[in-house]
């Protein structure tokens, strides 16, 4: 039996959960992991740690990391994008200049580019065209999948050969990975759940426990279906693993900066002094009003969206948005 | 105008939950609470407070009790069932006797009767045939919708006009209540929850934190809607409040029986040893054997469910039953 050649992964950014996917990676396959500062890459590839963003953490050996994106580029068979949003259209960009024909990519940003409200896949097939595009997702607190904890992944890609493929390179014995077809779902999936992230934290932050969490997330997770449906989104992938789990685990984490934006927002701090205190801007923050603009264009309600753009952009208190929450009428669960 | 009577409610059972759910409803309606001692009900009527299962909540001066069934049942308008699974028939056989023609029965009990595998509604239905019967549920902690946080809860019944009714019954401005026709699955999902609760606290018990208990609860979604929608309950029930809001709530709370008898099986104890220090067995462990007779019936897979019980009720250790789960092949989210 011959053994085919073995698969290269790039992972572009080196953030916590870029990181992390490429330490799950090079466990079962060559992994090279580009990290944009040269002091990074050095210190990930001798010293096995990222002490910016995974602290204590021991790295795997086999693990490789790069500054130069053509050296991670052009070797690899599949790229993992892991820039943010604002990032991401220019590093792909100029990653695209290395990218051999075929690569499949895979997203990790669960943002939207805000001036085109576009998601990353989209963004990415702009930049990278006539590429296999997948989004990896799911309840992945990075922190917790490196140090090997039980979890579950969703690779989501239409190409079911290049899903299984990528379900492979990163399943661990910790770490399910399940495939599915629904891109578009799974992506607005992790868009929407940040925003919601930020309203539970807001809730947390007023002092409030599991039930209004719970109904947050639940709601959230309606708001969520009715855009994600419209934009066509498979109506099972939120309440799975991208939607609904992806949502319980950062509206209950203190690891997502997203819930803790919230958090601060509901003790009565500024969303000004909060942003600036952050060395990264939540994702929910800068997506909620490209949602918002989402929802009006395909005509979908979306009151918990609304109040974290009011309190995060519109100057209103996270009492006075909660306050509105509750005083809709009630009315049938399914409407 | 004329002003109609008013509607008068009798909550039966003065655990955490029938207290709470009465002292709810008596802000809109006089309501009555049948507690089985009589010590209680006269701590309830005269001094407002149930130290046995809300201490240190005052409860509403308007809220009245009695230990006497007949007074409870013969003068209301509206029977609420806050009985546990396995006390449930007799008490309702009890009740029945008092009850006047066509008022509505609402249960709150999140069981199933462990000789029949009948759902609370099902043994209602037999036991008082005829009266109109709901289900009210939902993401409740009673602690903190006692305290007036923000919550929601469903009341499923199949007429429109009895839901209407008692939406506003139990409406408060901190509790929205919203309706939902799919009695069956509001039911199997508040049923199911209990026994997910318990492997979500066995993950957290073993020190997982919450990637795995997302993941345990989104797959654990995934099995209740396989049975739920095998019993003919309506698909969109269980991504809502009866199913994973009640789902967050429970395994996040620590309020929770069935999440606290989990997180001491992860931690190493013994089940007998858990059910006997615990003064109420939790409702999970009651009827996950039942789960999976039904699960078994319906021809559906229910992996957490069977390692549930195989903890609860086979002497399998909380490690094994974790590691079994993990060890399943990958596959796509929607088999």
């Amino acid at each position: 039996m011959t053994e085919l050649p073995k698969i290269r992964v790039a992972v572009i950014g080196a953030g916590s959960w870029g990181t992390t996917v490429a330490a799950l990676a090079s466990a079962n396959t060559p992994t090279t992991l580009w990290a944009r500062r040269p002091e990074l890459a050095t210190q990930i590839r001798d010293h096995n740690s990222n002490p910016d963003y995974l602290a204590g953490q021991e790295l795997p050996d086999e693990l490789d990391a790069t500054s130069s994106l053509e050296e991670a580029v052009s070797t690899a068979d599949v790229v993992v994008m892991g820039v943010p949003s604002h990032g991401y259209r220019e590093v792909a960009e100029e990653a695209a200049a290395y990218l051999r024909p075929w690569v499949p990519v895979v997203t990790l940003s669960k943002g939207l580019e805000r001036a085109s409200q576009m998601r990353m896949s989209e963004v990415t097939a702009e930049v990278m065209p006539g590429h296999p595009i997948a989004v990896l997702t799911g309840p992945n607190l990075a922190k917790e999948i490196i140090q090997g904890q039980p979890a579950a992944s969703v690779v989501a890609i239409d190409d079911p050969r290049v899903a299984a493929e990528l379900q492979r390179i990163f399943s661990r014995p910790s770490l399910r990975v399940y495939t599915n077809s629904d891109v578009v779902g799974c992506e607005v999936a992790g868009v929407v759940k940040n925003v919601i992230a930020i309203a539970s934290g807001m809730a947390n932050g007023m002092g409030f426990g599991d039930n209004t969490r719970a109904t947050l997330i639940t709601r959230g997770l309606a708001e969520m279906t009715r855009l994600g449906e419209a934009m066509g989104g498979d109506p099972h992938t939120f309440p799975g693993l991208a939607g609904m789990g992806d949502l319980i685990a950062t509206c209950s984490s203190t690891q997502s900066r997203n819930n803790t934006v919230g958090l601060r927002l509901g003790q009565g701090e500024q969303i000004d002094d909060i942003v600036e205190s952050m060395n990264m801007v939540a994702e929910g923050v800068k997506s909620c009003p490209s949602v918002l603009e989402l929802a009006g264009r395909y005509g979908v309600e979306m009151p918990i969206t609304e109040q974290v753009v009011a309190v995060c952009h519109q100057g209103v208190s996270a009492a006075d948005a909660l306050a509105s929450l509750m005083e809709r009428t009630s009315k049938s669960e399914h409407e």
